[in-house]
């Protein structure tokens, strides 16, 4: 594979994973990232002084699985929806099998409760760390930090970012 | 035409779809469809139980037109810049000649009247269900449904998204 | 250099460039233009038209460099973060050695001072107006022209866009 088809690869890989979100199809979230894996949820401000402190912190799929149920069938929440953009991706290096790369995110909320449907709002930005590795055929996340710059919202972190 | 020309000349043509909106060059903007299309505008919550109505339908590019026609002679608005975002494009599949392709939006509002001079707010996020067609070396939209997340716009739907 | 690679190495080049403005190492920011060199943030109402007052009018990397010095040194502001997002790049045209390319892009700001600690807004959207030239195994913009839709901003402009 050389640069350029990985950079394809990698870009349908977030794709695939942003609009997974943003079609709230998120039994198959979990699917994006290798068996031992990495996800987390960080402000700027904590992973810019390396505190350790995430506001999601999940270190295998199975915790992600967990997640998906919890949100499913416990978490209380307005009705939203919501959706991605990326800004394309930057790759910062190559380690053995395991690519690092850089991408920007906003994610828009819209409410879909009665009082403010369909109000639009910046909800989330900040950038994805993440660690890409391709194996099968199939590029996986093993790492996936979320850096946010937003750290007031509105409602509880309830949908994975 | 390979894969990556392809993705390419996409591109291309959904730049210079919201460069020509966002330059107000409207009078262009319907010779980016072929002569038979449809051009439809729909919130999220039709689309997602399958129901008809849309916000804005149009099945012919002489119907696009006069849209524009209508636009520049007879809606009444406040004057306002618009600026589309988009996300990288994301291939749904290939049948004969058409590309089906799926894009994440976001447009800003920026008024241009006295009092709220220079003010820029999201207007609308959703996404492009494209059908691109390639032929006289020239890619067209033989569709283009724009699914709406944002359905409380604060004035007239007037500017094609 | 063949399109595609020109494509790609233009976009790591916006990309670098707005991650180092949003990581705030704005020391590193002159460096991604040429000793003479044209700087220059302008309201979209001046620049349609032809009108030549400029929000922001830098001539050479030495200006460009007075311009972190004064702020970091001399300006006062509330702390905040930057994150920008860029559509895909249009090119418009070649020139001897000269590449114009037109980009469209939002930043956001989010605030780090206590009373409005982590609330995200749309700080500034527009477009870049860039002219990149390759040279030493590197690309760098001999112009680039910021116009912008957003004319009302809650502080001084300190930052570059």
């Amino acid at each position: 594979m050389n640069t350029r088809e990985m950079r394809d690869a990698i870009e349908e890989l977030q794709y695939a994973y942003v609009h997974c979100i943003d079609d709230d199809r998120l039994e198959e979230w979990p699917e994006f990232f290798l068996e031992r894996c990495l996800y987390k949820v960080m402000p700027r401000e904590n992973a810019d002084q390396h505190l350790p402190i995430a506001l999601m912190y999940c270190d295998s799929r199975g915790m992600l699985q967990d997640r998906v149920v919890a949100h499913r069938a416990a978490n209380l929440y307005a009705p939203h929806y919501y959706r991605h953009l990326l800004s394309a991706i930057h790759i910062l290096g190559c380690e053995r099998d395991e690519v690092a790369v850089q991408t920007n995110y906003a994610v828009f909320r819209t409410m879909a409760e009665p009082i403010h449907y369909g109000e639009t709002e910046v909800y989330s930005v900040g950038k994805y760390l993440d660690k890409i590795v391709f194996g099968d055929g199939q590029a996986r996340f093993s790492e996936k930090v979320v850096i946010v710059d937003t750290c007031r919202i509105q409602s509880l972190l309830v949908t994975p970012l």
